[in-house]
């Protein structure tokens, strides 16, 4: 029995999360989980998995079930998160929490010999080089979650490592890939989470659209697998079938592929090494599909994704920067304040800004990611009050 | 250093195995190797290789070659097969012979402990079951070098073996996958050596226009990877990219993909487990290729695909009729005695009049193996000779 600790329980991998724990009921048990808002799922989770630990949002929801489950620890917060993925029984985090906050709990599980289930890309993006230092110095396993570095970590298993030449990661292409930048100018909220293959949180669809997802998820690959950014590769891939390649030096590929269900990677995170039976699986028939294009990826019209390869290649706080000023950006766009093209620019000006710090920490690292927020909130803020006084 | 027996070195197989050698002469040494019929092929193989044994296909190239390379062991026949096969210093066999031939040398060589890199999937069809059984008693490795078989043997490097759900064997369709059954009846031996994807000998080109070949490795996919006919499906694809998948009991698939060179499945065989570099790669580019399509096979319009289901699940000698009927009714084909589609009314007619011994013994099959061919061959004759004197 593995206990499992789901940080982000009421978002959409904390759903898939909770319907593979209920196919697998004497495989695993959820010990302890996270949610941000949702009180009405928060309940509903609690009342059929029975945790010992729950971390709550905001201080009322706390509150509230306390009285509702008085045999149940609550916390709450930064500090929730952090106490629930180091709860003692947990054997296994699963951080699927969104955007740089699931930093801090995921460093502190390490630390406590927890293995991580990350779906969580922020947080190797963010730290990469001192979250995976942790995880070899405490001998943890990082299993991925995201659906492109299971599939690669599928391919490599049992694999001569030596022989690998490159990742290919496969890239739908989002919301938008058939539009032109021209025709990105006014487009909508509404439009860019209208995803084509993948129903998912409302900020990695936005990600997905703009291609900093993929971006991040390069940078993430950079550090899961040890592999140079010279060797990963991203390919368009309407059908997101493929979910990603690895290729050897022999010209061989092997590549994961399945329905576009995000349960097989969580279920074969949690059950890692065994490979368990999906319950309730998605029909899936490669001959009913009938075909797969792969295509080049257009730099140009994604410059996210070029980003991305930059940043991750000056290294230290540039992938840092990256990843806060778009979340910054992308929750911007989501709240109607900066228009969808504006999410580029404001991140592409942020990395062209930044200065990188001699003898880089961690603690370094933090301050540069609140220092980039803080900038890129200001910019906005500016950008605003201009328009607003335009206006008049 | 690996030492090499290369059974059939002047055919399609045996000429890129020697390729492969080429590229890694620090790896390999080719010991040992057998011909038909090329002296002059066979020459320049001892003058690049300098084995220590030669098997020749008939006395007069023994006794030509003898006299050029005296320090050089020359046998002839089924019996310098065997004595290649089991030549002291050898460590890996190749079997890359046509046919049923293969048979004895690769027992031998099992008995001998050597490792098998298993070209001749007739082997496995003949008498698989003595063949696996006599291997697993030597504990002795037998590796794929069929593409497919092996795309599905590096697929399963690693992997949780308890959660294999299928195997998906690709089939590119042949030279003749989009003509109907009524334009096949007047195709001549020259259309149907024209293979869309692979260059390769003249009785395999066959049997993959007739689909003889997916059967033979059908039933060799079961012995190799002891999965049950149930659990086997082949999907056509025409561009012979993906070579093979499996599919696990969690939904995921895993494919192994790359160009249609028979020099790569031959390397990771003879290197195996090491994945060694390739020479010279074959261009590949899956964003070039562009398009992958998968469509079911059509039992009515490849009847003996169907056959090789039917005789895999009966089992015992089933297979080796299968087998047997077509090695003759190909070669008739080939030799411009029977019509194409005659070829599939051979094979279908054999295996309806084959009844099945009690206790089955592998002197049993070998005697079944060699009556087949007599009776096909005398239908064949008889046929013949009706129409000729119908002609008069």
């Amino acid at each position: 029995m593995k206990n499992i600790c789901l940080l982000g329980a009421t978002g959409s991998i904390g759903e898939s999360c909770c319907d593979v724990l209920r196919g697998h009921k004497e495989k695993f048990h959820l010990s302890a989980f996270s949610f941000h808002k949702n009180v009405e799922k928060a309940r509903a989770i609690i009342q059929e998995f029975s945790p010992q630990y729950v971390s709550c949002g905001d201080e009322e929801s706390k509150e509230r079930l306390s009285k509702e489950f008085p045999k149940i620890t609550f916390g709450v917060g930064s500090h929730g998160l952090v106490e629930a993925a180091t709860l003692e029984e947990v054997d296994v985090v699963l951080t699927a929490v969104s955007g740089a906050v699931g930093f801090t709990p995921t460093l502190q599980a390490i630390e406590k010999k927890k293995t991580i289930a990350l779906a969580n890309k922020e947080t190797l993006v963010m730290a990469g080089k001192w979250i995976m230092e942790a995880a070899r110095k405490q001998n943890v396993k990082i299993l991925p979650v995201d659906s492109e570095h299971s599939a690669i970590f599928q391919a490599l298993q049992g694999q001569d490592r030596t022989s690998l030449r490159k990742l290919v990661i496969t890239a739908s292409g989002g919301s938008f890939r058939d539009y032109t930048r021209e025709e990105l100018e006014h487009v909508t909220v509404e439009q860019a989470l209208n995803h084509p293959n993948w129903s998912m949180g409302k900020k990695i669809t936005i990600d997905s659209s703009t291609m900093m997802n993929k971006g991040l998820e390069v940078i993430e690959a950079h550090w899961l697998f040890d592999v140079p950014y010279e060797n990963i590769e991203v390919v368009l891939h309407r059908e997101s079938i493929v979910h990603s390649m690895v290729a050897f030096h022999d010209g061989s590929y092997l590549a994961q592929l399945g329905a576009s269900d995000m349960r097989e990677p969580i279920l074969f995170a949690l059950g890692f090494p065994e490979r368990l039976e999906m319950k309730n699986e998605k029909p899936f028939d490669l001959t009913e599909i009938g075909k797969l294009h792969f295509e080049k990826m257009d730099e140009e019209r994604f410059p996210m994704l070029r980003l991305a390869f930059e940043c991750g290649k000056k290294g230290g706080s540039f992938p840092t920067v990256y990843n806060a000023a778009n979340e910054i950006a992308a929750n911007a766009f989501l709240d109607g304040k900066i228009r969808y093209l504006e999410i580029e620019k404001y991140v592409a000006f942020a990395c062209l800004q930044h200065k990188e710090k001699e003898d880089l920490t961690l603690e370094d690292v933090i301050e540069i990611d609140k220092r980039t927020r803080n900038f890129v909130r200001k910019e906005i803020e500016y950008a605003q009050s201009q328009e607003n006084e335009m206006r008049r």
